[in-house]
């Protein structure tokens, strides 16, 4: 009789898409549902990946020429009015704060009192609330640019929500910038286009398509919308940053204007640019597999997970001089110019559970030792990006010498195996069968993937890809500037654009 | 005729200390009140003290063996309900969640729309949403304890809100553990109020006092509130951080109860302890002076500013290439274990005006460097510490050598200065006559101090320290085992207390 494979997420990415993802978010112990309702729990092992998305992410910014500040959570609602597009954009999933107390309520418990003159919106988003300080500060070209980032918490009410990809209540950095140009408001918006598109594949192990977003897509009151998208495993798009270029539009509404040079008034052009705790779930769903979360080194909390294996109180002694020394041989190496994170894990706990405790948080490298090792003066080493029963053993000083450049192969095999993946499921398409039969369900559970085709800005494509439950995810930046005719209504097009279903 | 001594701050702290404090923020552009009513925008200069306050802070918790996590925003109004004594406590003061969309107002702008079917409450402290999410987590005692800190933006609705030290939007860290005995939470408790007292003396060079609260100042639903409280330059007292002990209170309403080692059902001992982005005022209002902000170099966003001075291009090239080489050097020093930072400050200003402008931001080096320190290889040097025109010639290799130390010596002076200034303002009273004289206003506008007295609980008291707008402190930790009677009941007293005007 044949053994069945295990694995240890169940149900397995082809069996059930959407649920392997909550199980490999619950197998690793990143976050969880909260009772109130749409908002998450983010926990420690998911936060420590947060921390170091934002110290990488920050340290980028500042070295942009950045500052950080941080503005007010709530919004008068009579500002959120001032730009139109935005207000029809977002008013539709805005918490309301209409009271300032609590009361005992005569028939028990408590209601509201104190109601406010005007409610407030909980952020979700602050161009307006920002606008109106940039606003007051901005005098003079001598003012400009200014640069500011915030990193905060904004609410954005979910019928549907889903850890990570779609909560009421997120996390994400917003930069807000005035420039005295529209030239230089542009570079910067596709100067942080940039930023974004190198931090997920360097660091994040995560292929991006740059591009522009077509006009239904736009950011509620942009000029011009540029994007990152990704492709998860179920060959679904997702799109993992925006930068906006807001041209006047907001400056107009708030009145962000400065003398110039020759001391006319002028309106500042401005932009602004962010990314989530939705980054947590394109990492995920990108390099994890049926065994359970895979990270690339770059953002493990812990690079390297020591397992002692004895049997005796003579063998811990031994195990565990040596596992300490090892700990601290590897943390005077270094990776990606920082420390390399260790944990000596030393809890009551069978060997074969603690293994898997830890292959399934995605830990990149485990090492077991035992009293065999410490007589070989080795380590046992598994790898998180192989086979969990693909172990090696090699020599301590070997071994110590090289953690760093092991690491370094883990994330670039992640990269590469996430681009290959994706350009396997990228295909041209040229008519509006081709693009039907390229979304024809296949029997795995997954459809489709990024079909690069002609398109035009038209209320019939809208609707008709609204009917195949297809959207237009960007123009890409780097595409060829290869002329054609729309698949849907034969318009001529002047670049293809990607297709594909998404998050 | 005599010259008239000028500061940068107009009121000074003698003509009006609260007005001076206000003149003193904006002087350093450290913050400004919002258009969100008692919401306060952190500007970049005082965000950079929040984020070398929260690099510290944050290092200690993990060194004492907490984790990092984030819990939601919202708490369902009826979670507040739980605890008697804690929504007693916040009910006046919540900002409530009513509805979760916009609509069109037929007459014009918007009107809120989708009403929740329960009330949310944003957040004014996490005890029971993090509670709630603590029962889930805890089952056994091998579960325990768990040690979460989070740093988080909370809501407590001001009537008269004044910026850092009373706003209703504010940022903290709030740290919630639960543990298997009292003795553990206790020891927890104690150890984050040392956490604390270190670092408000330390780091922020602010002698503090630590203590318990009496019932009367406990926070709502607390067993024991301990406390740091510091002292102003006005002589009122500033509670700069607190660590409560919860005893079972909330885990009763809650639910969070284990099988112990003995397989029985207990309820676990939690703890809970935050400081907030009120220490920047603590901090403002200990060390500044009538020239504006003095920032203790710990959490000093810039350690060194270096002002070059020339008259031609020809000077010009020589001073930025010393001063560039200057900066170079001197950022290869380090301080408090981390780098030395140092900014060129090249603006097209006024050479007068640009050194102003760094006193009243408080950095505490000045380096003044023209043609004749090139020369003379040297440095101009002004310290914060020092009045403005005590300024001091040095060798650029010897000053390169001892910035470390000189800024060690700025540091300790500014912990030094305080201390002696409290101690000063520092008295022991015998009778309720005493206690009353000493809070006799004075003539310069300050007025008492810190007034150690006999105390008893008892509801007499409180309303007679209520007339006298006093409040007790707390009963100091460290203070005198000597019995005496309360001065105003006369009912035996086990140990002095610390009577003061409080912010």
């Amino acid at each position: 009789m044949a053994k069945k494979q295990q694995n240890a997420i169940s149900p397995t990415r082809g069996q059930d898409y959407p649920e392997w993802y909550q199980q490999v978010v619950r197998a690793a112990d990143l976050a969880e549902n909260s009772p109130a309702r749409g908002c998450m729990v983010i926990k420690p092992w998911g936060w420590a990946i947060w921390e170091n998305m934002q110290r990488i992410l920050d340290r980028r910014f500042k070295e942009t020429g950045h500052v950080n500040a941080y503005f007010p959570l709530f919004i008068p609602m009579s500002f959120l009015e001032k730009e139109a597009e935005h207000v029809e954009g977002f008013a539709k999933e805005c918490a309301v704060v209409t009271h300032h107390r609590l009361e005992p309520n005569p028939e028990g418990g408590l209601v509201p009192a104190g109601p406010l003159e005007e409610p407030l919106i909980v952020r979700p988003t602050s161009e307006t609330i920002i606008g109106a300080m940039y606003a007051k500060w901005v005098q003079s070209y001598r003012d400009l640019p200014i640069k500011i980032n915030q990193w905060a918490n904004v609410v954005r009410w979910e019928m549907r929500p889903r850890v990570f990809l779609r909560t009421a209540e997120f996390l994400w950095q917003e930069g807000h910038t005035v420039h005295a140009t529209a030239e230089e408001a542009m570079e910067e918006t596709r100067m942080m286009l940039d930023v974004y598109a190198d931090f997920a594949a360097n660091v994040m192990a995560v292929p991006v398509i740059k591009g522009e977003k077509t006009p239904d897509e736009r950011f509620p009151g942009a000029v011009s919308t540029f994007t990152i998208e990704a492709m998860m495993q179920d060959h679904k798009a997702l799109q993992a940053g925006t930068s906006h270029f807001l041209g006047q539009n907001f400056s107009k509404a708030q009145e962000i204007k400065f003398l110039n040079a020759d001391g006319q008034e002028t309106f500042g052009w401005t932009t602004s640019w962010g990314v989530s705790t939705r980054l947590i779930g394109a990492l995920i769903m990108t390099h994890s597999d049926d065994d359970g979360l895979i990270l690339p080194p770059r953002l493990a909390p812990k690079h390297v997970v020591i397992l002692p294996i004895y049997r005796n109180d003579e063998e811990q002694a031994r195990v565990l001089e040596y596992a300490r020394k090892l700990a601290d041989e590897i943390q005077s190496q270094r990776f990606a110019d920082e420390r390399i994170e260790v944990e000596l894990d030393d809890r009551d706990m069978r060997g074969g559970e603690k293994n898997w405790f830890h292959i399934k948080r995605g830990v990149p490298i485990r090492l077991e030792v035992g009293p065999r090792d410490v007589e070989g003066d080795a380590v046992f080493m598994g790898r998180r990006d192989l086979s969990p029963k693909e172990k090696t053993s090699m020599k301590r000083p070997e071994f110590v010498a090289s953690v760093g450049s092991i690491l370094e192969e883990i994330q670039k095999t992640l990269l590469e195996r996430a681009t290959s993946f994706r350009d396997a499921a990228t295909t041209k398409v040229d008519s509006l069968k081709e693009l039907e039969e390229y979304f024809a369900p296949v029997k795995e559970g997954f459809e489709g993937g990024f079909a690069y085709g002609h398109w035009a800005d038209d209320p019939a494509v809208t609707e008709t890809l609204k009917k195949m439950k297809l959207t237009v995810r960007c123009i890409p930046l780097d595409g060829d500037e290869e002329p054609g005719q729309c698949l849907i209504t034969g318009k001529p097009s002047a670049k293809r654009v990607i297709y594909a279903k998404a998050y």
